[in-house]
């Protein structure tokens, strides 16, 4: 059996290790895409590959590959994989899981002595956090062909730093870009396990959920401009407080997204930047992100639908203007039919109990769902935590998700035919 | 008469000059207390005071006094002035006017020949702003005893200097503070000329406000505390999201001023920090000051009662924390009657239309009603804007105020009797 071949402590240690790479120990994990300990964490995980005898490689997009090679390498390879970026202050668990448990499956595979039909890679996407460059998914929304070479330049970090000029700094080969994305060749098919990042699991007391589909985001930033002024000065009729407008838009898109018909459609504001930010000061711009997500794009659409018109009405309420800029509306995608099936058989022969579960959050899965058929695997989250420093996964879930990837790789690994 | 005796180009020059002391050229004026531009800006202030004759001195709150001496110097002095540090990205008018207006009223005084009975005082009071250190009104508050030597280490501002320190790193003597304040020698009258941070007077085509009392400002802090978790995975019914719940109580805070039966009461959030701030995470921690003021203290102690209801319910609903603090909770205060008249009488003789006006702002006069009797003349805010790179006060209007305040300063000054 797989499950007893998976090394529940090299997974602990891969975990802890890597946490090391950390701009605010004690504080969570903090890790932005291409920092200095984005790049150190890095080449920890290549050495890793290297020591348990993959294949290692990297993309211009820091996109790394450990590969397995198959009998037959001129066959699409299987992927497996996920991130090692972090929010600021965020996990241990989120995107890591998925890249250890990867290595891990493709050790106890190269152990096994069995070599698979096709090449298996575990990968590690770039970046997949909303960034500060106000992307997300840099690495895979590259290989697919999402992020392109000219938008590299236009998105800009609030230090005035381009995405281009960070993977310069971080010594990436950015001028291949053009040329090496998106990636020409086939992909078979690509597994990925991560952390529900809900409680859904935990509750139904199941180790392993199988993803039927992941809702994906659509992210918008709104400036709010109004007039500032003195607050004891400005009588609250003759005010044009944009932080006040702010917080009623704010307030109006999670009244939306709680009354939606829609089970999955989540709103957020998890930013608020207010100027000129003093408490004796009526604010006179307020600039904030929304984060929206659904497993059905109609679903979006309605809501931002019916936030624009409460938008409209607010505006001319409060004397504010509101300006609206789209940085993604990405679609949702649905899991392959043939991939839960595998992961379901895979899950039966390792005696592991599973759940059918919808993804809440996006993954590089969303965006490799453009170029192959994708298939997740999610492990439950303690009290459904994540983005959080009190993230927390049970290393015996983790090492049952890596058994079920391991046996579905093995198969898929194992498929003959056309891509 | 006076008014043909003010120098409106060197009130003009004075208040270009001092303009210089800026951090942010260009983007409005900001000149926070103790930075090197606002004591850059005293030492200006000090050297113009001395060229027109002035007796300068300093106490180590770093309140600057520019004494015309009387013909009996054992009588308590009468003063005037305000404050020269100013909100961030501010104007150039706000404290500034009442500074140079009052040294160009000693000016016209001293070069009348005429020598008055008491010593005219004109002050530059420190720190009258909201400051990094949360408390405003530094140096009038520290005249009138209501901040205290063991305060000045309590206060810290978001770098973590105390209040203390950033004064001893400007030089001020503030080991002398415990004994020279509460100030001991009596004042007689203070009067202060301001401009009026709101759009009546200039609605009405009257040059100068007499102010009948001045609102005063009750300052909080709030801080939310939810749970931090992922925008995506936490589900719209398991969120504890720490901003909603502030922008809530926000607007609450704005409906309960908008709905008093008070025409005076403000409410305001200048601020909303919102940990850790990145557009996928929901925010486990919103932080935020609400600045309330009115003319009357029960108006002030009602909004609180019903706000605090308020925060309870919404607390309980999203089941967050919401922790309270006050920083200042300062009581309205009345300008003096026999003063009012002094000041009405002198635009009577220097042929300046008056009208009566409140404060909505509060002034250093809030803090100096402690010790003296305290007046206060307003001149024309355009288009009521303040605290804003937009203020702007006609010069005409700041010398007929000028005017007013020479000739009542001199009325004052020659007052003979008890103090």
């Amino acid at each position: 059996m797989m499950k007893d071949r998976i090394d529940t402590r090299r997974l602990e240690r891969w975990i802890d290790d890597i946490d090391a790479f950390n701009q605010t120990p004690g504080e969570g994990t903090t890790r932005p895409v291409y920092s200095k300990e984005d790049m150190a964490a890095r080449e920890y995980v290549r050495r890793e590959m290297e020591k348990i005898g993959l294949e290692v490689s990297e993309d211009c997009a820091g996109n790394v590959y450990g590969v397995l090679p198959g009998r037959d390498r001129s066959l699409a390879p299987v992927w497996t994989g996920s991130h090692i970026d972090t929010v600021p202050n965020g996990g241990k668990f989120d995107g890591l899981a998925g890249v250890f448990s990867g290595m891990e499956a493709l050790r106890v595979i190269r152990e096994s002595g069995e070599t698979p039909l096709r090449d298996l890679s575990v990968n590690v996407y770039s970046g997949e956090e909303m960034s500060r460059y106000g992307v997300c998914c840099i690495g895979s929304r590259s290989i697919v062909g999402r992020l392109r070479e000219e938008d590299l330049r236009s998105h800009v970090g609030p230090d005035g730093t381009s995405l281009r000029e960070a993977m310069q700094e971080a010594g990436l080969a950015v001028e291949r870009f053009g040329s090496e994305f998106p990636r020409k060749e086939p992909v078979y098919a690509s597994l990925e396990l991560h952390i529900e990042q809900n409680g859904r699991l935990e509750k139904a007391g199941i180790p392993v959920g199988i993803v039927t589909g992941i809702c994906a985001p659509t992210n918008l930033t709104f400036e709010v401009s109004g007039v500032q002024s003195h607050a004891g000065g400005t009588s609250m009729q003759d005010r044009r407080d944009a932080y006040m407008a702010a917080a009623e838009i704010s307030l109006l898109a999670e009244r939306l997204a709680r009354e939606s018909d829609s089970p999955y459609i989540t709103a957020t504001v998890g930013d608020m930047r207010i100027e000129p930010g003093a408490a004796n000061v009526i604010p006179g711009r307020a600039v904030f992100p929304l984060d929206i997500r659904s497993i059905r794009m109609e679903d979006k659409d309605e809501l931002l639908d019916r936030l624009r018109a409460g938008i409209q009405k607010i505006s001319a309420e409060r004397g504010v203007t509101v300006r609206e800029q789209m940085m993604n509306h990405d679609r949702p995608v649905m899991c392959d039919p043939h991939l839960r099936k595998v992961l379901r058989e895979a899950a039966y022969r390792q005696n592991v109990p599973v759940m059918d579960i919808v993804s809440g959050p996006y993954h590089d899965s969303l965006m490799l769902g453009d170029i192959t058929r994708v298939g997740m695997i999610f492990v439950p989250s303690r009290d459904g935590i994540s983005h959080n420093r009190a993230e927390w996964t049970d290393i015996r879930d983790i090492a049952a998700g890596a058994a079920v990837l391991a046996e579905a790789l093995r198969t898929l690994g194992n498929e003959p035919g056309a891509e």
